[in-house]
């Protein structure tokens, strides 16, 4: 399919909220809100044959009374009124519709014919859907989204580089709040719920294009077309990272996604397998999803396995050395000049081995000898600093100053964990485009995906 | 050993901290900051021969010039000069001495022959020791703590139900600033380090006579005595919940912890069959430490394995069904009638089922309607609501309503995630007792722990 049809979504010129409501908290009026009242510039039609006026704007009473073309539908009506309603848009020229509606397929018996009949209407009129039963399309570029979740209960995130697709609603909430909350931008953003249309190998056809997207990430619960989607990763892969989450594992959460989106999740294990195959990063929960896009976003890939950690409190070392193993990433023993260099340079209640334990009495000063030196070491691919920042030593200049090492090109992946003056400290090294990752288990994780990512990226230049 | 030498190191009349500073941002000056400047109301001496006042406290040449007797010492000196202070410490009345300072067993050689020496003569002199290489201790109580973490960087939490005692002080600092975020009373709170002298089956025992302790949490990475730990947790587990984290499961790890407390963390097979046999309960990181702990505190353990769910976001319980089945819980067919009720009292769009879909249209009174029916549902021994709280239509009401379910005796565990808004209503909840989790994976192992523990309980009945 062509670009075009899905960039008519992102960059419509005109948008129309099909059952705008009057009612603050009602899916309807919360659309046109988060359409019309923010920094999106389009013009903005709300329709509801009840109103005559809501959120300052005209209420017409029908779509074909709207005096102007329109790009993009967005329909927040009952299931049984959709199809007349995509017809209609489409005879004002829409050629995309977000359907946030739910009582489609995921019910079965009569409302998935309803969803078979908007299909074959759209298709007649050339019209393109996401959804339905989804919460839409957020566009960073030019702010424009589709929520009914209100921007006093989420917060959108900034542009950025990472795309994201989901079939389930609450996991994107999920990913744009924390993506706000740790400076991560976001280029593109859809979730497409019960699928009728689009389908995430169009979406990744189309991100595949877009300028402003490096990594897509993606939340699937059941394939409806798998061997597309795969075909769509294994085009992009080499460009842009795919990372995925696919849930339903089980015969218990596979029966659970059917009642979602009325998609089964099918096999676990063949979509793994074919997931690997085509070079997908394959991860296993939301938090890995958004972690592992973090790590991708903000940082070069790791040209090896091997991991050299500095840290005011080794304790989280002990278990991140232990996940380390698990992963299959490497601890190495430092060059013997580096070993000697540290120390000479460090105090000599320090222990310099991997990791470099500075101990509670740490100093910013002592962070940058020790992660200097792991940066000039041969033997070390990725640096992990562990920060203890509630530790009065530790001042606060290591945040302006550890970000001069990224000259050297090493991945750099920071773990700290805490209440809010630790999460003060970590959103300015995230500002300065260096995750930080609360758990040991979480930051390791992340540094395998550079691993990963770097391999893949070896192979397909080789091939 | 008895109570009453654990008991000085939380109640002392008098602490003196050996090595005060007058530099802020020095260890030997946050922890006399900590000590003298809050809300712990003993008599505070400073030990420092270079200073006259230090924090508007006269500053000691010596030990002997104290004009007091010394209950509890807190040093923070180099370690040469720790056998010596420990000694005269002795000589005004201590029993119980926090040494904050490291540089001892984990260093080896000539360091770990200090440590010795310590041990020596503080058991020479009848003085008990908590460390060293640590960060102390805090006893909510009487607000007594001897961080050098100061409070502009690390909240204390409010007393509560929950004692903790870890070798990484790094941790500690964790989960003392996730207490505190999350509303979870914390009663006491031991980091031990190097543990030279009081161990985990001395604190335990101490714990276990504690009327303000329910239930304990452990990270250990060594056990020194690991069948006096065994036997401590046997004797406690009938009538409080003993957590336990141990690290160091790779070789690797082990290695790493022996360089922080001088122990090797030993075969991880071997702990975790033993903790199992002492009806610990092993969890797997510091996350699911802390979930487990804040659980048990909060809410009634589950009489069975059959969790229900209710949501307006169903994507999450996806991968919730898929954890519950790896962890062997049950997600059950209702009962009919329960099945007929809910049809009849929420609206036509619902999906009902286990996990009931409210849908984003879900409303506070859809969610009481749906777990009021899963409370009275003989079938349901947990129920566990999933909330989006960015979904507009789902009003502040279910705060304040929710906790009226407790009546039922069933526990009930949340999952939410999300930015600012979500963690506002999380926190309301969590002050009426209910825990909320932010991923899935986190809700299930909480219920899994309430399920393991009432099995424990059942057994040690019927033995």
């Amino acid at each position: 399919m062509s670009d075009k049809a899905i960039h008519a979504f992102f960059y419509p010129d005109s948008v129309a909220v099909i059952g705008a409501s009057s009612t603050p908290g009602k899916i309807g009026h919360e659309i046109l809100k988060s359409v019309s009242q923010y920094e999106y510039r389009g013009r903005v039609y709300a329709v509801n044959p009840k109103a005559s006026e809501i959120l300052g704007l005209k209420s017409y009473e029908s779509i074909e009374s709207i005096p102007d073309r329109i790009d993009l539908a967005v329909l927040a009506i009952p299931a049984t009124a959709v199809p007349e309603a995509i017809e209609k848009c489409a005879s004002k020229g829409a050629k995309a519709a977000v359907i946030v509606s739910g009582g489609f397929k995921e019910l079965g018996g009569q409302s998935e014919e309803i969803e078979k009949k908007i299909v074959l209407t759209a298709r007649a009129h050339g019209v393109r859907i996401i959804g339905p039963n989804c919460i839409g399309i957020f566009n960073s570029a030019n702010r424009l989204d589709t929520f009914f979740q209100s921007r006093e209960r989420m917060r959108r995130p900034e542009r950025g580089p990472v795309a994201f697709m989901t079939q389930s609603g609450t996991f994107g909430c999920t990913i744009l709040e924390w993506a706000a909350d740790s400076n991560l931008g976001i280029s593109k953003f859809i979730s497409y719920g019960n699928r009728c249309d689009v389908d995430e190998a169009d979406l990744i056809d189309y991100l595949a294009q877009d300028d402003d997207t490096k990594v897509i990430g993606v939340y699937v619960e059941g394939f409806g077309d798998g061997r597309k989607f795969m075909e769509a990763v294994k085009r992009v892969a080499a460009k842009k990272a795919v990372v995925v989450l696919k849930a339903g594992r089980s015969e218990k959460g596979s029966k659970v996604a059917l009642s979602h989106t009325g998609w089964l999740a099918g096999s676990y294990e063949v979509c793994e397998s074919a997931l690997k195959q085509c070079d997908a990063l394959a991860v296993n929960d939301i938090e890995e999803l958004f972690d592992v896009a973090k790590a991708l976003a903000k940082q070069p890939v790791a040209t090896g396995r091997r991991i050299a950690m500095a840290t005011n409190g080794i304790g989280p070392c002990v278990m991140a050395a232990d996940r380390c193993v698990e992963l299959g990433l490497d601890l190495p023993r430092l060059e013997e000049r580096t070993l000697l260099r540290l120390k000479k340079e460090l105090p000599s209640y320090c222990i310099v081995s991997n990791p470099v334990d500075l101990t509670g009495s740490g100093t910013s000063r002592d962070y940058m000898n020790a992660l200097t030196a792991l940066a000039e070491d041969k033997s070390v691919d990725l640096l992990m600093p562990f920060f203890v920042f509630q530790d009065t030593p530790l001042g606060e200049e290591i945040l302006d100053l550890l970000p001069s090492l990224k000259k050297y090109g090493k991945p750099i992946l920071c773990c700290a964990s805490g209440g809010e003056f630790t999460r003060k400290c970590s959103d300015r090294l995230e500002r300065s485009e260096i995750p930080v990752y609360p758990t040991p288990e979480r930051v390791v994780a992340a540094a395998k995906a550079l691993v990963s990512r770097n391999e893949f990226l070896k192979r397909s230049i080789q091939n």
